[in-house]
């Protein structure tokens, strides 16, 4: 017999009369215990969104049995996740550290549910930091005529890692459509703008330009149109007149790494759903 | 046969397996759809909380009816509103505006869910003030001698009335024991200071003799313990050694106003439960 | 002989050694005392920026003598405001009354320094706000045929009346290039998001679409260029998921009043000096 | 002859008519330019304080000698600093690396004015955190037995090394009158809590037994009053209902560094002075 186990079900489907009761029934009836638990359903989209942290007795198998007719009955989208479980994670980066430091600070210091599996840098300026946390270091660089090669480098890692999550921790580089479509909603990356704002090169030049009184940076899960994929999460920081660009590059990272490890720890706890082009982000 | 309605349940109970199951159950087989739905189980005071959003084709009789053997199974404390109803609000004041001209211009204009019922005031300054807004202005002077008599007329009002919600929008007198004890859990206060933190009079003197870098207030409950309810919301703004003491208040008056409207909104939206000393804000 | 005055001094030319000495050393030979000063130097732009707060026992007219070498010798853009005298102000509006409403209030209650001469709407819907702030309020319709007499006769008031400010506070009309530059400098508009992202029509209900997590609005001096004016103050607000297009137009009104009010503030006060297409606020 | 020099000139003194003029006049009169100024007179102590940045063909010696007769006349506290040397540093830790990492990134990355002499801990635990980033160790356990001798080393290498700040980053012992008085104005600490607010230990367990809706921390001066110097920074974060006391340890300390870091940064740039129990912050 299958030993306990703390899971979160997450689920989406058609919004119509019954899912709560069905589905709490349902895991009610096998003994599991709801300790937490958040609906919503998107008048616009006409879809329902659920998010569920219950002890199952019986463990996941029995969870899932369990829910098999509902989801029949309701076109459940279902996922089932162990809590106690990292992500296995790869993180890309190209030369700045910052975003990264925080993350491998953060999982060894307040539980961030990721599992490095490799840091993957295009340079290998970020290699002792990786080692500094003990986490490989994979340097593939990425030029032109190499990049078909270095993607597929990547997404056969991801494939034999069984990787879960990919972060871009300010990786400077495109990903192909190919990959995005492969790896749709489990890469997020951290754009270093307040979207949609600034979209090109060098944001914070160009805020700087504008005079902005504020700056900011955006998580999303990325998709093949750049800059548009679901935002997870955003914030800003204040800005003067007196700021020259370098300063606000500095207060930008700030805001990013934030926002990044913010993102990164709602999607290992599983409070992150794809509802369309947005996201529904049980807080 | 009742019609259709749009209703709000709140409850909380020692939490204990099947609470989820068994109220959904029972709404859904009275046909109700339920819209949007937050749970929490708190593990320090081992209670449950739970906030429905439903739409039920026989009314709040029938859903009442219906979680009846939950009631009693759960020891549910339970609570059923119409969300189209505003509440029936007293609105207190004394010399200072900001907090009544806010409350009464998102009700008019946000649909803000409070009825005012009358707007009193120990001075009659505010008078025209409520008199724009078509809202009854009652002038009830406190005084040493004159206070047990004040607060008599208050309560009266309250019962007469059918008083849901009394907003203490900086309205400078101290209410008795005996009324915190009366309309315990419906009487909000927004406090001109971030708690714990600066208790007593002239805050923001208080605050720029500290030389403070920020100043917030608080929207908490009314208990008989001055200034210790369990807090609904709190903010703040920045400030700087150029600030004087009159600009704080200034900036002060800001954060109220946005804290107070905050705090009845989602106390009027049924958002709000208690939890001891604390409460459970379902955002 | 001219009695004690309060001054405000701001000036900017380009940026040379020597300019603050001459100008501290200036008004001090008359026996002035400085305040507050402040001082700034874009290193893009090469101009030098300077704010004087002083006590100057022989008034305006003994203070820009004393200065008239400096200008000349540095080619001084110099501007001697009386700090006591608030500005005489054109508030412009259409059927949303939240950015009027705090500005009235503020004037009344916080010193805002401005002296409202007219409030013209295109609507009459907030006549009664006006009259009870006790403020004139003209309606002059704006039709594709009336335009340019409508125009007219708001710059037959601005000189009329003598008028320093215009506020556009949800005014929901362009005004023409020719208004634009004729008042340039002394138009603050409050736009509805949080530049440069979403322009056009419905902002917050592009917002609402696109999932954004955070709501903004801008105040900035009204050019030709649409939305392009130099940024006064920017400022932000959190939403969710679960906000509806209706509650983010709340939350965004609270944003834009705060904002506008807090530019007006700025500009009352000669904080705000342009800088080409940006400004320096000196706070 | 001394080389060109780019400066920081600080001072503070009683304020009365003159001191903008004859500061200006005789940096002016030696041919320095200044790039950046700002004063502020505080009414209620009747100080006047002012920063200006400056260029200085003939080095710091000139400026001294050409500010003497002011500083006579005016009683000028007068501080000179070389804009391009950062502070030698000694940073202070117990076993929690959140501020020290983040200090010792910022002086890597984003010129953090500080030059670390050495990270002495209490505990051994950051030793491999200081090595990779190449900053010397200093292990000084600290007992009731032997805090004088451990203090007395601390005193001994600020004086051996010309230490000209000491950052408390989460050192969770208390330093001694003696060793506040000496270093008086040079040691910054983070306090893990929102002044005044929540004193004591475990602030973030008292914050979420009162149920606040905000945590912070506050960066100040030590003095030999625990917890009541001047301070330089604050600021806060949000959390809910649902935070337990160790989320919201990890929400505080990402404020935690961020606060630290802005009042380092804001100290080694000489924007900070002393006006009584606060702090004047040139921003």
């Amino acid at each position: 017999m299958a030993a306990s186990a703390h899971l979160i079900v997450t689920l989406s489907c058609p919004d119509r009369p019954g899912i709560v009761a069905a589905v709490s029934g349902a895991v009610c009836a096998i003994g599991c215990n709801i300790i937490q638990s958040q609906q919503f359903g998107d008048p616009e989209t006409g879809l329902f969104f659920m998010r569920i942290e219950l002890d199952a007795p019986g463990g996941e198998s029995a969870v899932r049995e369990a829910l098999d007719p509902a989801v029949r009955e309701f076109s459940l989208d279902l996922r089932i996740a162990d809590q106690g479980r990292p992500a296995r994670t790869i993180i890309m980066v190209s030369k700045e550290g910052h975003c990264l430091a925080d993350l491998l600070y953060r999982r060894d210091t307040h539980g961030l549910g990721i599992d490095p599996v490799a840091v993957v840098g295009n340079h290998p300026d970020l290699a002792p930091l990786a080692q500094f946390y003990s986490v490989p270091f994979l340097n593939i660089p990425v030029t032109v005529d190499t990049k078909d090669h270095a993607e597929q480098q990547l997404l056969d890692l991801v494939r034999s890692e069984n990787v879960e999550l990919v972060v871009l921790a300010r990786y400077m580089q495109i990903l192909s459509d190919r990959v995005c479509e492969e790896l749709k909603g489990s890469v997020i990356n951290i754009h270093h703008s307040f979207l949609p704002s600034f979209k090109g090169a060098r944001p914070y030049a160009q805020a700087h330009k504008r005079g902005v009184k504020l700056i900011g940076a955006t998580a999303h899960y990325v998709t093949p149109d750049l800059d548009e994929g679901p935002i997870i999460e955003q914030d800003v920081t204040r800005v003067s007149h007196a700021d020259s660009t370098r300063e606000m590059v500095a207060l930008g990272q700030d805001v990013e790494r934030r926002v990044l490890a913010q993102a990164v720890r709602w999607h290992t706890e599983h409070r992150v759903l794809l509802n369309g082009d947005r996201t529904v982000v049980f807080r």
